[in-house]
């Protein structure tokens, strides 16, 4: 199947795939059915089958899958292994949060500059990283030529910085700023908005609508 | 139609319906068409309609839907007002971001404590709630009933916290511990399980398989 025809949500997918199969192969699990597999997941079997069919198939009929061989080939599909050079836009709380707990080099990225526009914050190292002044992003980007911006920035000045880092060579945005960054007619341009709410709500959904009477 | 009977996805899309409405009533949208809406959103309007009349229907055939009102009725499902009493477990960058960044009120929440057992922690304000020792979590939850947990803690540490808290009466996780919250055979338990890096591992994806060749 050509790459370009694979749904969204079976993409959306991969790094749950990738994360199941991380977890077996610490436990020493060699292989694993799709059934075992979709039990875990929460996924039915034949979802699983189709799903990796996308990318040509890696179970034989009757064996399962190789959980090592098929961990390393969902990471290289990833792209996990592309260090993709990232800067973090805004030190606050949230910020310096995303730049201490995610491991970026797992998920195919490798941070190199964090940056914000409060002269108090600069100079702070946060997971090993000076914090720089925003005015120096461009002299910065010119240099190092990061393609992943991660947006910790109030919606409010959220619009502008993104002209800016796109005309600055930024090609993806992981985008905590709330403001939701519409890609029509910027092609090439990769956007995840995260809205971390959603699955507070989602929760207070099943307090609301599921909630055992007494 | 019976409300245990509403898929999870049409579930998970009621915060973005909720999100996007809110937008344009703020906007001063009075009435907006299932196709409009649909653009805005990026789902198909056949689609909107389908999840709407899993809650009984919004809209008039050619009149399309009341803004106000539909942001209203989504709120209401999702349980906006309900003010879930919850506690943070876990003081640290992430945990401090949380409470400093998320509006719990908006999504149906009310953060009533912050627990650490970090003894440098206890006492440090922030989001307005003094952070308690971790000890004290027992007569917390005994007099102030909360029922919802944000868990910020390391994986090592969840399960055992997971279970202490289930005893003293929390019925909902919003877990970013990365230690997945297994719900069998604990019923009426609630768990959102949040993975920050798949949505940036998806983001890798993107730039791994479709980034212009130059």
């Amino acid at each position: 199947m050509s790459k370009s025809m694979i749904s969204s949500p079976v993409i959306k997918r991969l790094p749950r795939y990738y994360r199941f199969l991380g977890e077996l192969e610490k436990q020493g699990v060699i292989r694993i059915s799709s059934r075992e597999l979709s039990e875990k997941m929460g996924l039915t079997a034949s979802q699983i089958r189709q799903d990796l069919n996308c990318f040509g198939g890696f179970g034989q009929q009757g064996y399962g899958y190789n959980v090592q061989e098929l961990h390393e080939a969902i990471g290289k599909i990833i792209g996990i292994a592309s260090d993709t050079r990232t800067v973090i836009i805004g030190a606050g709380n949230l910020g310096s949060a995303i730049a201490m707990h995610i491991d970026f080099k797992k998920a195919g990225f490798s941070l190199i500059g964090i940056f914000d526009s409060d002269p108090e914050k600069t100079g702070q190292i946060i997971a090993g990283i000076p914090v720089a002044q925003m005015n120096l992003i461009e002299s910065f980007c010119n240099e190092n030529k990061p393609e992943c911006a991660v947006l910790c920035i109030p919606k409010e000045s959220a619009e502008e910085i993104v002209d800016k880092l796109i005309r600055l060579g930024i090609k993806a945005f992981w985008n905590y700023s709330h403001y939701d960054i519409n890609v029509d007619g910027r092609e090439g341009i990769l956007v995840q908005n995260v809205h971390l709410s959603d699955s507070l709500m989602t929760l207070s959904y099943g307090l609301h609508n599921f909630k055992k009477e007494k």
